[in-house]
């Protein structure tokens, strides 16, 4: 009944599903609180209590018809111009409204960028262990994905293996920092490193290839660590982003694309994507959320619960013999499984923990562990993973 | 720099652009007040104030958490479950909340169901004149649209010439009623028709053959017209509803699809109708606005301004020589043109007098005038409109 595309992802799909279920099936045999359930990214704190204010403050200061109504399919233009503005503040930049799309969410942003630039079979590089729905979002066009595996000892790109996978036929690279699943942030010199061998390839090639930076995790770093803004270092770059964990509202489904003015074509690109926004079927970003960024566009949300998820989970892990990068930022420890993850992500079952296979991110012998959660729930799931520790390592902790 | 797809939209953009430029040109020229713009669809009429009084009380009463958060990528249960009660109260269906996929708009849920069903070069079968976009969301997919002409005489679909389209390769069939650009609404007969031929060929053919019928127009409607639900009468059907129009909410973008448990393999269907709702970037309908719809699920807009909008202009344009279906819903007139659309177009524009042509929905010969304007500026349109008259028809109206 189905298109051949679509079949391959219902299958897929079951896969992830059947984890949903049995976290919800070990809810009902031993109540919810006995179940520590790592594999979701749905922030765990809540949005700064200025965007309630500003939504309220909109509904009652703006007129219907134009506050609920169509706009520009790039998005008001106030709001993009808040934005830039915001952008040219913290990073030096020079954006305007002409270099911003609103988007719904950063899942549509990658979309329509991805809709606008691949034609069939041309290919997009991905460093791996990665973001699963790339795949699709690629598949979407009929473009082809090629893996670029990160050295396990920093879960950095793999730099001259990347430099050997480009060819006449890579039209894009997608880099995600910080990372999801592997909570690492590129440096200033990664990112140079990368935009190096970009200018050196498009030059020997004679094509164009797109660097597409998807940056939902941008706020969520610790320590002082930096986010470098890639437009800087590479002319043909994308900027994805996202307010779904800058400002917890993952539901509202808010973000932008930023096409800077030194991109190639730079104008058409733009209207593009702009095109591509409204032909997906998404139109526009949603209009009272544009609204709200526009007033909270210097907001973001408190990250202190985060960073101490981290350092209480990261810490206990290590105690347990478990072996973990420490993460620079997101809300993901990837941590190493003594045997094969699917394995471990059952054996973790038999003590109520939910996490997901690495396998899932084409990082196998790795699972995924989501400290978006209550402080508290990490806390009560450690005796849990004590003995999940005894029974992989064989060996008592006390 | 951009893809082979995305070259064709651009170009083709850039004609509909340069209308938009014209008609600000002209407004900074005349001033804005002198200016007739009948070229949009966007919705005249505020929303009912219960939507705003919605969203702050959901504000004021929902955790951000859960309010902001992801939910299934079909939507809330208890929304949905809400449409489901809303549907089958209104017409005797017995829909719940698994018949049901929260969607950003109605674009993203004909995009959706396309991508769910569509091989490459697979038909689908639109009536012309018709909604421009669909060509593009069947393009998305790779699928072919074949154009059905509806009859001159009453815009209604031809019935022969849509049997004698229907061939191994057809896969969906799109209708939309009340219909733009025409303002049809399709008869229970005429519904009643059309999935009898589709019943025929499926058998006949030995395929299946899904009917999606695009709503947004559904609550507008004039003097008790009835707009049958078309689940009744054909098992494979999609409804595809929008709230941009019936709740004059189109910059927020929501919607939904129906699947019925009469369709083929229907649970299969509803899961890849959601799957595609994520992979192609939407990934749920924005939470906020699922929450408001639950609460303005029986409301709708005040439709009397467009009511006397098209009686007005309807009467007016009759008086003026001007030969017009009276439609009976949505909020356009479709006005055939003595001479060619393209230039009755441009002519219009000398009195300053902006509307769609007809070409831009496979139906030339005619032009689209959106009546979702105020009263006031198609009365002030009325001499710019006898003047056009007049220089048409080379004749004095008085």
């Amino acid at each position: 009944m189905i298109s051949d595309k679509m079949k391959k992802l219902v299958n897929n799909n079951s896969v992830i599903r059947q984890m949903f279920e049995e976290g919800k099936k070990l809810a009902s045999i031993y109540g919810k609180e006995n179940v520590y359930d790592f594999s979701l990214g749905n922030p765990s704190v809540p949005a700064p209590k200025e965007v309630n204010e500003a939504i309220k403050n909109i509904v009652d200061s703006e007129e219907s018809i134009s506050l609920h109504g169509y706009m520009s399919n790039s998005g008001y233009e106030d709001v993009r111009e808040a934005i830039a503005n915001s952008i040219n503040q913290k990073f030096n930049t020079d954006f305007d409204e002409n270099n911003i799309i609103m988007t719904v969410g950063a899942a549509s942003g990658m979309n329509i960028v991805l809709k606008s630039i691949l034609n069939p079979n041309e290919e997009v590089i991905v460093f791996a262990p990665y973001f699963v729905e790339y795949k699709n979002y690629v598949n979407n066009y009929d473009g082809k994905i090629v893996e670029v595996l990160c050295k396990e000892s920093d879960f950095q790109p793999d730099l001259e293996e990347f430099e050997q996978k480009i060819n006449k036929n890579t039209r894009a690279v997608i880099i995600n920092s910080p990372n999801n699943p592997t909570g690492v942030v590129y440096s200033e010199s990664t990112l140079k490193a990368i935009s190096e061998i970009l200018e050196k390839k498009q030059k020997e090639l004679n094509i164009t290839i797109f660097l597409i930076s998807d940056e939902p995790y941008r706020e969520l770093v610790y320590d002082d660590i930096e986010v470098p803004y890639v437009t800087k270092f590479y002319n043909n770059t994308f900027v994805v982003y996202s307010y779904s964990k800058s400002l917890s509202l993952p539901g509202e489904r808010i973000g932008y694309v930023v096409v800077p003015n030194e991109m190639e074509d730079s104008k058409t690109v733009f209207e593009a994507v702009t095109i591509a926004n409204r032909v997906l079927g998404s139109v526009n970003a949603p209009s009272i959320m544009q609204k709200v960024i526009k007033k909270c566009v210097n907001l973001k949300t408190d990250i202190t619960e985060y960073k101490e998820n981290r350092d209480l989970l990261y810490n206990e892990l290590k105690k347990l013999n478990f072996e973990c990068i420490y993460p620079q930022g997101a809300f993901y420890l990837f941590v190493k499984t003594p045997i094969d993850d699917k394995e471990f992500c059952e054996i973790a079952k038999k003590y109520n923990i939910l996490v997901v296979p690495g396998s899932s991110f084409a990082g196998s012998g790795y699972v995924r562990i989501s400290y978006c959660v209550s402080n508290e729930m990490i806390k009560r799931s450690l005796p849990a993973f004590r003995k999940l520790a005894e029974e992989l390592f064989n060996k008592n902790f006390i």
